[in-house]
């Protein structure tokens, strides 16, 4: 999909979205960015994440860029901000580009492809393995201008009301799972929902879908599905390592002084590593506290994984007819070849040997 | 070890290691601040890193800050960069602090302990388990504010001239590796060496030593072991994650404004995974190259991971009498323990499954 279709399609389209609105220029040196966000106020971690941004920049830049953060559904609503950006109606968002398949699929790869990266994996590919460039050639069509800034790390397969023994227990289970991650799920039979995180709780609650992925134990618990349900899988194939982005107007950002541009992607990179590990420092004792409060910790069985293997093969070639799309598929899975390649002889060797021998 | 007991043993030490220099003022709002390193100028991936951080900071402050980067003897030797920045000759060094451990043994809890942390593990612990507390109270003990800021990934065993197939092949061997993982060599009736890098190669070369280990493939390629012995171990023991710091002497840190501390905090976490993710792009396609020119690369059998794990056991026991060592390895186990047991319920999982799904 070029600029031209998007352009089109968008709701939030036309001259806005050409980037024919005059940014505002600074006012005695000063500027108020307006950040959106995909998430619901005060969401562990995901919310965190874009704080952490906001602060970060206004604090290193004196103020002189201050940052306005709007949640989800203060300025515009969770699944809008990618447009409303786009469009210049606010000049930032944080938040998860698998949302926006519909703008352009190969917004998977800066996101999340089901079986594809971990946090590392996306690291060493955006870093130095032809990431980045592909990213600004992808974003530009839409005027935006991405850096990675918070990653969950590898999430839960999910809470079910039923436990999950072969892949025909999918067949007309109603379940919450956003990307690439939810067609897999469709094509093992599933209706799959595609609801912003503070609208979960509620839909599994009611009885509106069946079962949901959020994040992980710390999350997890704090968005409450235990109070619904005590059946939960700690491992999925869905996301190993979902990329967030703060992703700026591109015509704002290249308005900005150079020393405020430094400052908006040096925010972001030490977010990503922050916000990674906030939710691995706080997921086992999390899990912990589930199991005393009677969760049953599940694993699916080889079939399971077998099944999510076949359709997401599927699912990743079906948008192959855009040129885009491959040249970003072809990049991403050399980087993930040769990054998983390095990790079983170094890291995951060195693992095993020590847990092993130190019982852990 | 107490502050008093440093300044007594430091070579570098009395009234400038007191903090009683003058900091320089801000001229015009601006100010240099010398970066010594513990690299020698151009070492693959770490001189990188200081050179990351040194550009970093002189964007975002847009040039308030210039940071003057001096590596490995241009104006101190890489072993004495800790004593310099703490008495105030240099204003901050990027380096590893196992190689400082004769300063304070608990350094290595910041650096690397064998059968140790992994980069995101020592990342979840500093961040959001308590690290980061430990590491001002420790630090402060020197006069110094230390900021992660590298990380090369889990080290590869190393080079060597015979193979190792027995605990009993490290007696008498002369091998290049510092901090504690030099230190279980030792038990191992290793004769052990702790060289800076830039000064292994000859050392090597010349059979002073008779094995070493270095980063990886990527870096050690760079350094050329390759042209020296054929016989390469890729999994390691002593250093999975080791952290690289970017340290600032505390009366500068103190004496910069605020925007400027935020600065190099910001710079330093972008840094972080930046780094981490340069070695990690670039092992596996330097480790074909590197089998390609006819290197074998060998695993070592259990028997040695037990002697390598009961030898560390030791060594991290040995100074259990200093309570804030005993302070810092207690809270660094149990983060430990934390993140290992929910990285095995989910990406561990995860890499299992997937790379054996997708053949990876």
């Amino acid at each position: 999909m070029d600029r031209r279709s998007f352009l089109r399609s968008s709701a939030l389209g036309g001259a806005a979205a050409a980037g024919t609105l005059a940014a505002p220029a600074y006012a005695q040196g000063r500027r108020t960015l307006t950040l959106v966000t995909t998430w619901g106020r005060g969401l562990a971690g995901v919310h965190d994440a874009a704080q952490y941004c906001a602060d970060a920049i206004t604090a290193i830049t004196d103020g002189q860029l201050t940052i306005d953060l709007k949640a989800a559904g203060e300025l515009v609503g969770a699944f809008e901000v990618f447009d409303a950006v786009s469009a210049g109606q606010a000049d930032m968002y944080h938040g998860v580009d698998y949302y926006f398949l519909g703008q352009h699929p190969a917004l998977s790869f800066f996101s999340q492809v089901p079986f594809g990266m971990t946090f590392q994996e996306y690291n060493n590919w955006i870093h130095h393995a032809g990431g980045r460039e592909l990213a600004d050639e992808l974003y530009s069509i839409f005027g935006l201008k991405p850096f990675s800034a918070g990653n969950t790390g590898a999430q839960a397969g999910g809470w079910f009301r039923k436990e999950i023994n072969s892949p025909e227990d999918f067949q007309g289970l109603k379940f919450r799972m956003p990307g690439q991650g939810g067609q897999v799920l469709g094509k093992l039979g599933a209706s799959v929902q595609n609801l912003p995180g503070s609208e979960v709780y509620q839909a599994l609650a009611s009885g509106a879908i069946d079962g949901t992925e959020w994040i992980g134990p710390w999350a997890d618990e704090k968005a409450g599905f235990q109070e619904i349900t005590k059946i939960y899988y700690t491992a999925g194939f869905h996301e190993p390592g979902p990329n967030l982005n703060l992703t700026v107007n591109l015509d704002v950002f290249e308005d900005l002084a150079p020393a405020h541009r430094a400052a908006i992607e040096q925010a972001a990179g030490a977010c990503n590593i922050w916000s990674m590990s906030q939710f691995l420092a706080n997921n086992a004792a999390a899990l912990t506290r589930l199991q005393a409060g009677g969760v049953r910790v599940l694993e699916y069985p080889d079939s399971v994984w077998d099944a999510f293997g076949a359709a997401s093969l599927e699912v990743i070639a079906e948008p192959m007819g855009d040129p885009l799309y491959k040249k970003c598929h072809d990049s991403y899975m050399a980087s993930l070849k040769s990054s998983a390649a390095w990790n079983g002889r170094a890291e995951a060797e060195f693992t095993a040997q020590r847990n092993r021998v130190m019982g852990l």
